[in-house]
């Protein structure tokens, strides 16, 4: 084996930097060649590339986005883009790809091993945390911090002034990220898809639970955190709702695309530093058309196509201890 | 004198605890008894206040938010509330009310004093810097800080991406966090109400540097900065009049309430402990109706209407290197 | 059962207070009244207590430290201190007495358990993360963090001018921070006790990694990331050692008790919360002479003093990867 | 006017890049051609050097350090160095040479300009901010702010043990970063040169005032901040003095390295964009011998030696509220 290539696809995540370095250090241990494609697939199609050696990766572990820089390549599941891929992959000899991103790179992945010769090896990495057969993906720790550090900042002023706030957190239609910040920001109440199967009830719920707090303690503040995509027009649609029920006014906040970014904390650096050295040597070992992943703080290997077939769960009791606990007064 | 009220008043500010507590010690310093009204000037006319001693601003300075809640009292303007609010400061023997918040709370501080025998004197405190008489005010420099913290998050994927952000920040009818936050964001425009007079020429400005940049460096990320209240719909509609002109798919980002929340950064501490001891003197020294502030290093003081009489300007050299010198091509 | 005592004991961690907040409201949850020890065993042995409802713990989820004050108590091994404990829990009708800290204060809760009818649990809340029975201890994450971002800030000076620098972290006996905080910080090299049996060696080895750098890249900065008691006069001696050796400048930093504050991040924070109400459930299932933990993502018991009778390894994977795969040319 | 060298020299400090951004851009409107010596003084004597196009300044506002390196050159003061300077600046056709530094730095680019026929212009980059003719320098904002961020978290762990902490602050012999650090973090007293003439004195007024908090609250915790270089042995030395008066146990804490690095707060990003934009204005107007500033919210110049000539005063007001009001009881 002589040579590996890297993209980054879809929604950049922190810590995307910190695996390419720790591919292109393993790499270099291990005396192989690597390149690094950009623009994710559409990279590898249009034969966009550079060699990556380790002075391209000095002092990037810090720092969010991705040096390969992302896209979404809607297109790469045909069969004429997996053929343009696998050719142009055999024509600069390249040995193993590896794939740095979420489901949908996961699936593209998948796709290509059917045209292509060589390995595919797939790298959790995405925000939101969906992807099966590992416990964590690359960016999700610096996702939830970033999330926090809002929510902490939106308390003050909620407490201030003793309003309502709904703050909507991504995780595309996962809770992941919604119910670690809002367990870490003691806000009042979570909405996740796991547990949200009747936007009109939960809104009951919410209410009921705002009066219990309203006569307990008067007129306080109380923060609701949601995942995105819930409802059409989400937290905007969600603050009428109540309002409406009420007459009370709630504030929506949308963080928005600021949790994509940021400088990765050093659970993330750690995962992704982790797995791109056992991407290597995974590789090295003859893997093909599989993810890697850390399971119960052991490095393992799954097929790919488990990221996605797989549903992920939320942590019950975690779930439970925010729904249920600390809320039925 | 023996007697000094607080309270704090409209949109909450980083450094307002730290206001408090600085005027709490110097008040002790002085033998002076201290009383806080909560929830700015609706506790004044609903008598609600508490005895605030050394132990009850320990540990404070470095919180956001306001140990007092803050409020808006939009009746305040009226001679009833004014009268209320000077019979039940004199029923409590206060000899100096001390108002720190913005300009609204200002016109208020200003109202009482047609009504109230005591002395009293505003600190200005908001987030937006709107209030003449003083360089800066407790709590912009935290905002500033708290909103380039987000730029710089989402500047990562949009490098990433190679996307186009508007990003609307704070400031009411001022750009000055706007323009601050551009500038130190490295954005590649800002749009801030004194230099915004025609939206759509601002557009078109926009379009033209976006195609300057394109035909110079390729497909790129662009980040502009706006401040909120420029166009109905703020930056959701001026993404869809971008999107429309050119086809270029732009994301909208609102910051929101995470601007008035946060520890405060050391530039608000310092001038929320400087100002709340001058005012303090100044009450000592009999001073009524004004308006505490720091100009050009030196603690000032002015007759309290100049707060809002008077426009305080954008800084002209940094809003041309901003808009001219760095992006003429 | 009804009442239920809490202390924090030892060193303190930031995600005490979000422990103490935790089991406040589970115990509010089922009912059951809660005191609070101040300043450790200490308090147990002067009956220094208060009562803690919901209304004392709002808000305390983000602060460092501990509400309850901690303490080291050097006596308590004693039967006496440990008789004298025992009845002032009888005197308070304590049914459970709960223990938030690191080893020495298991060992204090193991040897009340001989004088106390009633039943005490131990919490793990220790930066150094070296407690058997659980992944991670509160407070460890949030360590390693504010490691990381000292050392990043160095890394900036140590590249602008290409030197060496030797930065000493907390763990007492254990390198977890070390490896960690290295690991994420891309250092050149980490020592840590687990695998440093001969600091002249590990000198050796140091100047080695050195001279390869150098010759390789020419002058450049290094950064050494070393557990604190690795040899007597830490990093100060370490520093004169390779000096003397190479004639090189090497600068030492210690980053010291900055490691211990700060707000808890959000991993410690949703750990101290779900350790807080389990061990509140574990306390009324009967259990006594435990401690609680986290262990493969499940949370679990085991019998106290496992947690110093097995030695916690480091995770032999990371430290192959930062020793050997990045550090051999 | 064609071509503009830039050097940064002495300690690094945060905005530091973001002034090189600066004056390349600047550079780039004006089509000036730009190149920048690294390692300060040291590579203009080696004709180390590269070309700076607004390519190399991309995303570099927000890091920490200097792209170009810094340096020492002690030997800059002789004749020789500043010929062999002059001639290589002369040999590539600089016209004008931007040194970002601080007083040392100021010293060589005066010395200079005895030899070289271009024109020399100095930028006060230091954290330390003793430079007159400027009201802050460029790092200045950021050190404090790194400084405030450690004596939060030290705080965090004082008040959870009731302990004494003296924490060491950088600023070489100027008291500006401790005296505002110590502020901000209500810091119970504050040592620095400008007003310690006599530390067998100041020792002694420290126990006095820790016997009065002693005496009126009970334990607590007690933090001194004080100046690098005040005493021999710093803060462990004072350490060793207080506790062999009070048998109290103190713990000395040095910030270090730290306080040099990381990502610059936005007033100093602000400043030096402005300062950097200015320098090359002033160039082009034909300035020589000169440093920029702001004063007053005005940029200004001033003869160069003015920088070291005139001491530059701590805040007078600031310094008497931390000594005397906060503490006399």
């Amino acid at each position: 084996m002589k040579k590996i290539a890297i993209l980054t696809s879809g929604g950049d995540a922190p810590g995307m930097n910190a695996c390419i370095r720790s591919i292109v250090l393993t790499a270099e241990h291990y005396e192989l060649e690597v390149i690094g494609y950009k623009h994710g697939y559409n990279g590898l199609i249009d034969q966009e590339y550079k060699l990556l050696a380790p002075a391209n990766v000095t002092n990037i572990i810090q720092r969010g986005g991705t040096i390969l820089k992302s896209g979404r390549c809607d297109d790469f599941h045909t069969e004429e883009a997996g053929r343009a891929a696998a050719n142009n992959l055999q024509d600069l000899n390249v040995d193993v790809l590896l794939v740095i991103g979420g489901n949908g790179s996961f699936r593209g992945a998948h796709h290509l091993c059917k045209y292509y010769k060589g390995q595919v090896i797939g790298l959790p990495g995405t925000i939101d945390n969906d992807i099966s057969g590992t416990d964590a993906t690359i960016g999700y720790y610096t996702a939830i911090e970033t999330a926090l550090d809002s929510i902490d900042k939106v308390r003050d002023t909620a407490d201030a002034f003793e309003r309502i706030f709904l703050i909507e957190v991504m995780g595309r239609h996962a809770g992941f990220i919604a119910l670690n910040a809002a367990v870490a920001s003691a806000a009042d109440r979570v909405l996740v898809p796991e547990d949200c199967h009747d936007i009109d009830l939960e809104v009951d719920k919410i209410i009921e639970h705002l009066h219990a707090v309203y006569s307990q303690r008067g007129i306080s503040s109380f923060i609701v955190v949601t995942s995105e995509n819930l409802l059409p027009g989400g937290v905007i649609t969600l603050a009428k709702m109540i309002t409406d029920k009420t007459k009370i006014e709630c504030r929506p906040v949308i963080l928005g695309h600021v949790q994509r970014g940021g400088s990765p904390v050093s659970q993330d650096r750690i995962l992704a530093t982790k797995l791109g050295a056992y991407a290597v040597e995974q590789a090295l070992a003859g893997q093909n058309n599989i993810m890697v992943g850390e399971h119960n703080s052991q490095l393992v290997t799954h097929p790919i196509e488990i990221s996605w077939q797989q549903k992920k769960p939320l942590d019950e009791y975690l779930l439970k201890i925010q729904q249920q606990l600390f809320h039925t007064k």
